[in-house]
């Protein structure tokens, strides 16, 4: 269980705007996602329900944030003091757990690969996307900062085959794709790398002796621009690589149903 | 009514963060279950009606878990101790009452037998499930051992009951299944008979003498994985069956209103 500082009036606030804007960014999502079923073909409704998934997954998950951080301050005499309640962070944990191997498996299933490719490839970063965040996990929760390290470094080796499996195993399929697709692809992979690039760095936080107030703020408003970015903006990269691959094969959407071949 | 133990931070935290996930999982699949009733053809609908429902159901009971483990239970003096207010665990049963024979229900629907076959095995299957679970009842609530062993020991009739149905009726089914539908049916069974295995052991534990933090803490924690296991993991596996029978017989979705014949 983490300390909590005291927060002055624009810190709190910040933080509490964030979190009210990542729920309507995400039931706004949500609503979308689904709504978008019917603007694309077949093949490519599997990654838009799984879009809806994660963003669903994590409204629920940013209303119970929301809820926790009202409740672990108290506003007495012009600042935001810590009520005696936890804060539980371990939702994102949770939230993680669920939404990070959805991501994976969206990615994989837009490319609308060959059956032989996609099943081994997407059971493997399901896996391994699993693996990474229930390892990190226990570094989260220990107290003293060598505990956190190896776990951090632990959980960096599943890191490490995402990456591989983004950047040379998945790299092979793309020769085969449209060349919107090709670069939409690539924007995707990259917005990927950018968004789970911050979670390390908030993680090793403690370690680079950053805490505080600051620290508190800087870490909340992150992560909720990070899940924002990675879930929503993601998932209208998805939708936006099954409209280019269904102009470049000149499909249309069709009924929600799946016709006869 | 039992009496709770005093849980460190920790185990408060463990059951806490279990028990929302649990809530993250169902409410998930539920938006999986709807959506995906566009993937399968008209035949195959009603078992993933039912499962929309189970995981629907069980999401009304999570929350309702969750509020009560909230309101049992203070934080003082770094330690969660008793509030003086009940932690109902008789939510779990009444959604049993509900959800046990729907998957029961949704595993003979997705099988597509004869009519003639599917009904009276649903009938039966639905109504010793039903009994499994109130037989149950009276022993959970009961105060001393023998009441509980009575009660657990005709409870252990329909089950054994259901496990004939499963393993010796269904199996005259199951020969002219499609391969790699019998595999899956194999596997479904076996995740069923593990996750409501779990169910017995938990009874048993006042018999066995466990009792205290420890004990509370596993049961909610066993409680949560194997109620996930049981009804989004075999949601899974029933839609799983469901596109395999149709890639079987060459089957695509449709429209998802009935056609006319």
């Amino acid at each position: 269980m983490t300390t909590l500082p005291t927060l002055s009036y624009g810190e709190y606030q910040l933080v509490y705007n964030m979190l009210s804007f990542a729920i309507a960014a995400m039931v706004g999502s949500f609503a979308f996602f689904v709504l978008a079923r019917s603007q694309v073909s077949a093949r490519f409704r599997p990654a838009l329900v799984m879009s809806s998934l994660v963003v669903g997954i994590a409204a629920y998950h940013y209303f119970r944030i929301f809820n926790s951080w009202e409740a672990a301050f108290v506003f007495k005499d012009g600042v935001y003091s810590p009520s005696g309640q936890p804060f539980n962070d371990a939702y994102r944990y949770v939230d993680w757990l669920l939404t990070v191997p959805l991501l994976c498996a969206e990615l994989v299933s837009v490319l609308a690969l060959t059956a032989a490719v996609r099943g081994p490839l997407m059971t493997r970063m399901v896996i391994a996307s699993a693996l990474m965040v229930a390892l990190g996990y226990p570094g989260e929760i220990a107290t003293d900062i060598t505990t956190r390290a190896i776990w951090g470094a632990v959980s960096t080796v599943p890191f490490l085959y995402l990456m591989y499996a983004l950047w040379i195993e998945l790299s092979k399929a793309i020769p085969n794709q449209p060349p919107r697709v090709q670069t939409l692809f690539k924007n995707t992979r990259l917005l990927l790398f950018a968004t789970w690039g911050f979670y390390p760095i908030a993680y090793l936080m403690p370690q680079l002796g950053i805490a505080g107030s600051t620290a508190e703020v800087s870490l909340q408003v992150g992560y909720s621009l990070a899940d924002v970015a990675a879930k929503c903006g993601y998932g209208l990269m998805i939708y936006a690589i099954a409209r280019a691959k269904m102009d470049a094969a000149g499909e249309t959407a069709g009924e929600l149903t799946e016709q006869p071949a």
